[in-house]
């Protein structure tokens, strides 16, 4: 382990901005944290999440401050996450490395900052907020990289650096536009049909009770999460959601017409046939892929 | 504790007969076990998930053999929980009690057989066959029974109590039609949801890696159980799972129209409050209820 950051400051101190900050600190960093919400920074303050606090983002946006620290995470909601950036104009392009921790990438158009490198790291919870903070919520996850603004020498070394050694997370590299489309399949889709299937039976007259052993256990996870982060993300990667959707609905239709027998396959095959057989493929991708 | 059953015979060794299997023995009740696949029957016997086997049905449907047991459990796939159950027809009214363990019921349509109870154990794994026998997979759970054939007085009453004091589940009583419908909702839904999505990352020319970390955990485990009997459910409960999936696509198409800001709303609502306002229902419905 070698690690290239002494300080860091953290913008968010919810869930995620706190898990990084205790991270962070059991490896010897030191974190100031600034929340826009007193009582969250007074919180962190007062179980030992962070360091020191920051009163505003005006004092973070001064070129004296940041010679304080070496990597700036911007902790906040995805659409949040544009406007710190852009609050935060008056240190673009100098030394101090600037990163985020959103799960859409699309909507962060910034020109010229050279020193900001897009971060996702991901994990799940359906708890959010500082009391949900959990040092180890990042360990052994991936990290997907972004660098849409070709930053210059060292920024991207530094961030990647950060996840893998103080927060022993593995990353990888993609571009925006593939990251927002492979997110929208494996994560954001997977979310809205939760929350979907939820709703749906939220509306039956039907009382299922506690009769939610057989599968529902795991869409119950994925409906409960963070309701504004979720929102951002619906809205800032629909386009992608959409298009993930459709992918969707074929292969539903698919199941949907051997299971009521009206797919026009040759005679040779019947439907149960073709239905195990797709199942099974389902089954085999899965088992080799992941 | 008061066990009523000493002897049982169950019919399938694969995951969910052999974990019944291995739960009753440690109980003290004797297991005579049958499977039509011959090395089943020696693997449960060698590994001590059985204490003795049984050659055939038809020395299972004779009024000798039944004189051995208290009750019968058919645990086998769906669509051969009927068959099965009709071969036993020389049994059908003795005083051996059968039940199942089939998570569709609507199919299981027969006269005369009043010492049959119908029964769902609910739990769920990705794992099947006698490799993944577990004696503590039902402990703690569900158990759906109905009665669609009005069982003669003390049938009912064993199986019940062979659910709560063997296996140490809770117990509840549905119609066939509630059961199928409920199911269809939180069970057999969101595992044909899960199917296809797994199908469409296959079937996408996205390499989706290792990025499962933040949602498709959930479907994977969903989309890799026995192919045989997921298939089986969704085609003899295919009118329940339709209707489920109907209500899914109204709350599914309440929500894009939100995202996309399509939806007729009055002038004093903003689409981004509504679908905030929405998701947070969803979120206190699941958290109210589950």
């Amino acid at each position: 382990m070698n690690l290239n950051v002494e300080k860091i400051l953290i913008i968010g101190l919810g869930m995620i901005g706190s898990s990084i900050a205790l991270a962070s600190k059991s490896k010897g960093i030191k974190v100031f944290g600034f929340d826009k919400s007193n009582s969250s920074m007074k919180k962190a303050l007062e179980k030992n999440i962070i360091d020191s606090k920051v009163e505003s983002i005006e004092d973070i946006n001064s070129k004296d401050f940041v010679k304080k620290v070496d990597l700036l995470i911007v902790a906040v909601p995805p659409k949040q996450t544009l406007d710190v950036l852009n609050d935060l104009k008056d240190i673009w392009n100098t030394d101090v490395t600037i990163t985020d921790t959103s799960s859409v990438k699309n909507h962060i158009k910034l020109n010229d900052a050279s020193n900001i490198v897009l971060s996702h790291p991901i994990a799940g919870s359906d708890r959010s907020g500082i009391s949900a903070a959990n040092g180890d919520l990042f360990k052994n996850k991936k990290n997907v990289l972004c660098d849409p603004f070709n930053s210059k020498k060292g920024h991207f070394e530094k961030v990647d650096n950060f996840w893998k050694n103080a927060l022993q997370m593995r990353t990888s590299l993609m571009s925006v536009t593939e990251h927002d489309l492979v997110f929208a399949m494996t994560s954001h889709l997977p979310h809205l049909v939760s929350y979907a299937l939820i709703d749906s039976i939220r509306l039956s007259n039907h009382d299922v009770d506690d009769n939610a052993g057989g599968g529902l256990k795991e869409f119950l996870r994925l409906s409960g999460s963070n309701s504004e982060m979720w929102r951002d993300i619906f809205i800032l990667n629909r386009v992608d959601l959409i298009k993930a959707l459709a992918g969707m609905q074929v292969s539903l239709n698919n199941l949907l017409e051997l299971i009521t027998e009206t797919k026009q396959i040759p005679d040779v095959f019947s439907h149960l046939e073709l239905l195990n057989k797709e199942l099974d493929e389902i089954k085999s991708f899965k088992e080799d892929k992941f």
